[in-house]
């Protein structure tokens, strides 16, 4: 628990509703809602369902059940009254939410939103979700390489992620951080092409994006392939992504501007003339979620830190002709960063 | 486009955010909101990383591009005035977006929730949703088949979930409808006991519950076995479980109380001296989600009509002990229900 750093901002308790912040705070899944006030002991709520796995798991809160026909907001709000919370921050809530629980609280006065205080938090990986990320990179570069073994004309595109997918769980993934992409020819030209049962043909683009997940740690990773063997063109893609790729790696450290970082790649994809052809930011944070701050955009305010996980992953998408993206979870640590997620840096000839 | 059914409620717009009633909308991924007004066309808004996809996939809509550094809200507030929109209905929003929205619009009054529309029109499949449905539901009995042939003393949990999920991906499913539950042991006691590198050991109450996806729509099966010869308690337990699901099954048809299929269910479970170990509802609505309306559960006010998709799955649990569940998707039809899952209602002696 981290109650120290929820006495800032005016509030006197904490209200945790979205469930990866609840698994962040507690260790464990099932809990529907988590208060925390400045003064005494946090309370996790939990329905029915849940109860007996939330009372064993949860050792270290109260754990209140909610029974068929209570009213969650209503029995937080006068949890809240016990403790003589006079101002509650929620980490997200729906406006119907919103307002039942003002209403039950005695005002909306008595409710804010600070989504700010667990993004710091977050952005910060401790040394425990540094070793579960670890692994989870592990996992997501051995799948990388069954990619690159299945990969090849005629092979339908889900065939490929299957092939990924049963080679991540085999090891201990615990599934997958997003649905995997295997986006080939024309469809290759979008960021988010899917995964169809189109068949791979001769000399296809073939976008892969994959992440396992472990304990319930990310991690993301793409590589570009061509079925057979690459045109001049295609290498000449695949070498501005890749450069690009590198310059952004070597910059990624502490106290430079995550938009700084997306610069260095938009410049060089740029100056080779596409330009417009990179149509998203270099990065994101990866942890409990696949897109989670900071973010590694042109208009983002974040300063990289040490311990921050983010992944590096400039792309160029022709439309109608096909695309090329190379992606890496990287750690960010005191002088540089170190790769999460490792493989090959080539179109596929292994 | 189901636009003559939004002419209800007062509004005479309706935005949509959420993905998944995106989707339903448009029949493609990669929107981030909807405008429809009562009169005139229909807006898409996408950014850029989305935007050549979305052009090519929404042709039927005017697709509108939110570029870097503008605001999403403010954007459909302009076009909102355009169509002289007085009050529009969004599906769902956070209380900030709430507040944003409101501010760009002119005022809370020009802004009202309404989920129930959309809800009620989600819950009745179209013949196109069926076909997909049934697709999901062969390949989830397909990945439970191999479940039957993997669970043994011995093996991992995950292991188990790999092979189940191989299967289905082999066979063309889009991903899982949700984390594959391979609940061993005193695991087996918790609805949801998650899957982890616990090996399964002799004489194992073991709940697997899994579910494909195709063309995004959803499919859940439960079935439990024991690793090696069930002992009579544990041939009880189920021979309670499944009665009660049959008994359920067998009430399910149109103008049917969906709270009265969960009584079916909770009496014959109840009658055995098990009341208190009935801990969650006997099912729920399936289609873009795998939890959505219809509830079955003892507080439903639903009433089941033909072309409704649900699942019947009571389960028995005995912390400390273990626990059981069997669980099928099924179709109302015009006199009854027909299973979209199948598979032996066995303890897993084949």
């Amino acid at each position: 628990m981290k109650q120290a750093a929820f006495r800032e901002g005016g509030f006197d308790g904490f209200l945790i509703f979205r469930s990866v912040n609840l698994f962040y705070f507690t260790g464990f899944s099932g809990a529907s809602a988590l208060l925390i006030p400045k003064d005494g002991e946090s309370t996790v709520y939990v329905f029915s369902v849940n109860y007996e796995q939330v009372k064993e798991e949860g050792k270290a809160f109260r754990v209140e059940l909610v029974n068929r026909g209570e009213n969650l907001m209503e029995k937080i709000a006068r949890q809240a009254s016990v403790f003589k919370i006079k101002r509650l921050a929620v980490d997200a809530l729906n406006v119907e939410s919103w307002r039942l629980l003002s209403k039950f609280l005695g005002g909306e006065k008595m409710l804010g939103v600070d989504t700010g205080f667990i993004r710091e938090l977050r952005k910060v990986k401790d040394a425990n979700e540094v070793k579960l990320m670890r692994k989870a990179g592990e996992l997501t570069s051995a799948g990388m390489r069954v990619a690159y073994e299945s990969v090849a004309a005629g092979v339908r595109e889900y065939e490929v992620a299957a092939e990924i997918e049963y080679a991540m769980r085999k090891l201990g993934s615990y599934g997958t951080a997003f649905e995997t992409i295997v986006a080939s020819g024309s469809c290759s030209a979008f960021p988010h092409g899917g995964c169809s049962d189109r068949r791979i043909h001769e000399g296809d683009l073939v976008v892969v994006d994959v992440g396992a997940t472990y304990k319930y740690y990310h991690s993301d990773m793409t590589r570009t392939f061509v079925a057979g063997k690459p045109s001049e063109k295609q290498k000449k893609l695949f070498e501005i992504v890749k450069t690009a790729q590198e310059k952004a790696f070597e910059a990624v450290k502490p106290k430079v501007k995550a938009a700084d970082v997306d610069g260095f790649a938009r410049k060089i994809i740029a100056d080779a003339g596409y330009g417009d052809c990179f149509v998203h930011s270099v990065g994101h944070g990866v942890g409990l979620e696949v897109h989670e701050p900071p973010t590694l955009s042109p208009d983002s305010k974040d300063v990289l830190a040490a311990s921050n996980v983010v992944t590096v992953e400039p792309g160029l998408y022709l439309v109608g002709y096909g695309g090329a993206r190379i992606e890496d979870t990287v750690l960010v640590q005191k002088n540089g960063a170190v790769k999460l997620t490792d493989g090959p840096y080539t179109l596929g000839e292994m």
